[in-house]
């Protein structure tokens, strides 16, 4: 398909403003095809009211034939073929390998919403019956049930082009709630968010949705999210990408005349505790797995493990060497833009200039402008603590490894943590049940804690929480991987002695769509 | 029971600030007494220092201790016998019927929340099985479940001594969730603040529960509260009272360098229309549930129908002149406190003194320092959309009645509505079906919606949706009334690939504690 490099609102494409910018092949340097329209306030102004405009019919539209819409923008983004996957490769630099097997999460995750949609229990109906013999006062009949916030605004991210983007989870969840979704492009791959809009906008134009559901709006700088972010009629954000970003979005919309929520995953360090009795057997393979987790997708995942505690030993020593040897024979990557290298480079700078930190090894630094040699560095515990800012996130395949003397150290140092993702513990059972301190104080730090495995990968299913305390997330109430996403586009609203008739499907007496419900107390899913 | 007039920490009453202050009687306008002891940012500190160290101990409480900790409060509170219905009623100039009723409210709401630990289900447990077989990727085993936020601040409010006050719905829910509490006193009712925390504090002692799990502290400016939001160690805000003070919390947390959730209830003043039909028959009983509704408690609920809309018509003038003649009659209403019952004449001389608002009648003004004589306004419907202040609360037995020249002026005001706690409509059941645009466009208003009632009286249940939009609160996804209120004060975490004994009871495959869970997407209370 050819690139229109306009903003995608109300189902065509316009653009209001002259200037305009130009997504670049990280791996080779030059400039790609089509001049995208920079997004401004007018354009948001337009979408945020479409948006508006169509949020009752949208919100309104009968279970099914929303499921059906998220269905169809699956097959639509599938319907893309090769084009999509070749774009993206040439705007990300990313293996054609992971951006199909991006496609296919992005594509199931659409689908697995379609699933939550149908089955329709995620609006946690309750149904408290009312006696009006009750003495002294009559007891009211209350029925509650989740509706969607409103018009949502969503930003893409660059590391993950279609999961974490124009149709990923963020818009995935949203649409499925009953939100419409104002999408605001990463401008890393503009081509690949116009490819992907243009199959949500199919999508809605063969389900009959009306044409505000969706809009998409590029922008190279911050004007289009400042827009979004301070528009009085978007009613929500999700946001995944930095702390900076995601921090800025959510001062702004704190002190909007209306507050709103704003969800962004900032990303994380994700330490990973090695107990003793784990390098006895395994050292070598824990030490390969490490590594390849630390430089998978040349570490540009928010669950990359960029910390690493040991206590000092030769088996840690041993780990340390086969992790260093491992590390060495790692080709360079090369990363998402020019930006993202930069920040790397200057973070691992930051580290390296310090005497008490040890460069361990690094892998093949290539020659292209945005390849980035993978770094294992290491330092000591009372350093680690004496230096917080050792915590914070240098987005690229780097970890650090911190030698501990003592048990206590581990302790003490996570006991310091600020909020993260995930935390990761390898052991023995038998030592993690000797350690259930060191548990109970990761679980109060993190989303997710995880045994003998590493944190990337992030499965999409009802359990998974993909979250966190600050500054991981701005919100740590709520996930942005799993089907329990659905319910940051929500909030409850109770109905009080309304006739059936007039009650929604899911609080009437009849139970005609089969959802679980709290009725007087009690989970059913039978009719009263 | 004597007062000490010091706050309640680690289980024993202490001060570490020589500034005192005095209850006042506002019936008598003379000093109660016991001289209070202000409490300082020493005291907030040692406090929340208490909280924390004892968060583990408390969070991980089995569910029937910790559900009889919440049943001893009641009892204890119940135990303070007519020594605190008396003090609050001096302390509050409520009468004695309403403050016994109050009071059985607080201890139903802790036995409910009882009730809702021991159950269990609220953790919210989910569990997708792993498959180790699955291809490209093994599947993980994830579970997930939701644990406490931490160390909790609560704000008593004035209106409601006793059920939103020191051992009122916010402390309920928090301790039912595993947070420890500490409570900031409202200065109106210190002593009744210091006779329930004592009671919670028996409990407590009773119960083994660690001393750090609760603490009060006093003050009549502003040191504890702020000091309270900035702390690092408290995890979360619970707040009803003034959208002034609630904001300014809010506020604080936005910019704390790690962000808190507030949620303050700031009260609305909850639109009540009214529909032909509804006059045709029942003007006259209508009119005198209104005036009823809008003067229960000297107007001083959340809840208070501040604004009634109708269409101009003979049946409508008629329900005026009802409601104005039952109005005359009322007598006059001792109010909060000095600064509340001022606030109200400043309130009412600001309205009273535009020549677009007419005042309908009054009722009895007294003769005490805290007295309110009851005020029935009037203004048109063009008016109201040209003065948006009209909107805000007057907190007080005041109402304006707002006359409608057409259907479509109903929904253009409603239609402008910022958030409310809740919005009534009157009419038949044929009206109401005739009328769905409008039903449509207050849900998204308001938390909760009532078909011919009267908003106040908030019943306490598991659909109860007590919350709506800003300004009505800062978080319209939550509720502070019902047993949803406990989900307020947790957040989920994920544990991938545990070891059975490891994981939390909720999580295990064998459900011993029979709670509701998702099991790879089903709900159900099997085993696995």
């Amino acid at each position: 398909m050819s690139l229109t490099g306009k903003q995608l609102i109300g189902g065509n494409f316009s653009a209001t403003g002259p200037t305009t910018f130009f997504a670049k092949n990280p791996a080779t340097g030059k400039q790609l095809e089509c001049a995208f329209h920079e997004g401004t306030s007018e354009d948001v102004d337009g979408a945020a009211k479409l948006s508006e405009e169509c949020f009752d019919a949208y919100r309104n539209t009968p279970p099914q034939k929303r499921s059906d819409f998220l269905v169809s923008i699956a097959n639509e983004i599938m319907a893309l073929g090769d084009d999509l996957i070749q774009r993206a490769r040439a705007e990300t630099g990313l293996p054609e390998a992971r951006l199909v097997g991006e496609r296919g999460r992005t594509v199931n995750q659409m689908k697995l919403f379609a699933e939550v949609v149908l089955e329709g229990s995620y609006v946690d109906a309750r149904i408290d019956q009312g006696n009006p013999d009750r003495a002294p006062l009559p007891k009211p009949d209350v029925r509650s049930m989740k509706i969607p916030l409103g018009p949502t605004a969503i930003f893409g991210a660059s590391n993950f082009p279609l999961a974490f983007s124009v149709a990923g989870g963020d818009t995935a969840s949203a649409l499925a709630s009953g939100c419409p979704v104002i999408v605001k492009g990463h401008p890393a791959h503009p081509g690949t968010s116009e490819m992907v809009g243009s199959a949500i906008q199919q999508a809605a134009a063969k389900c009959g949705m009306p044409a505000g559901v969706f809009a998409l709006i590029q922008g190279s700088g911050v004007t289009v999210g400042t827009a979004l972010a301070k528009h009085p009629l978007i009613k929500a954000i999700g946001f995944t990408g930095s702390l900076q970003g995601g921090k800025a979005l959510y001062d702004i919309a704190a002190v909007r005349p209306e507050p709103i929520p704003v969800y962004a995953e900032m990303g994380s360090t994700n330490p990973v505790f090695i107990l003793p009795q784990a390098l006895q057997n395994e050292a070598a393979a824990l030490a390969k797995a490490y590594v390849d987790s630390a430089t998978l997708g040349v570490g540009q995942f928010c669950t990359n493990p960029g910390l690493l505690l040991g206590l000092r030993s030769a088996e840690f020593d041993g780990f340390i060497q086969e992790a260093s040897a491992h590390l060495s024979q790692k080709p360079a990557g090369v990363m998402l833009h020019a930006g993202i290298k930069s920040a790397f480079e200057s973070g691992i700078e930051k580290l390296t200039s310090q005497s008490a930190i040890e460069k361990i090894n690094s892998g093949d630094a290539g020659s292209g402008e945005c390849e980035a040699a993978a770094v294992l560095l290491k330092t000591s515990a009372a350093n680690f603590i004496n230096n917080r800012h050792l915590e914070e996130e240098v987005f690229g395949p780097s970890s650090l490894v911190i030698e501990c003397e003592t048990k206590e150290d581990m302790l003490n140092i996570a006991r310091n943590l600020t909020g993260h993702l995930t935390a990761t513990v390898h052991g023995s059972e038998a030592e993690l049940l000797e350690n259930q301190e060191l548990i109970q104080i990761l679980e109060k730090k993190v989303g997710r804690v995880l045994f003998n495995g590493f944190p990337t990968g992030v499965e999409v299913c009802h359990a998974m929480f993909h979250g966190g305390p600050y500054p991981a997330t701005t919100d740590s109430r709520t996930t942005s991987v799993g089907t329990a996403a659905i319910q940051r586009f929500l909030r409850p609203v109770s109905y009080q002695n309304f006739p059936q008739k007039m009650l929604p499907a899911a609080l009437q007496n009849e139970n005609t769509i089969n959802i679980w419900r709290m009725v007087d107390g009690q989970m059913t899913r039978d009719s009263i």
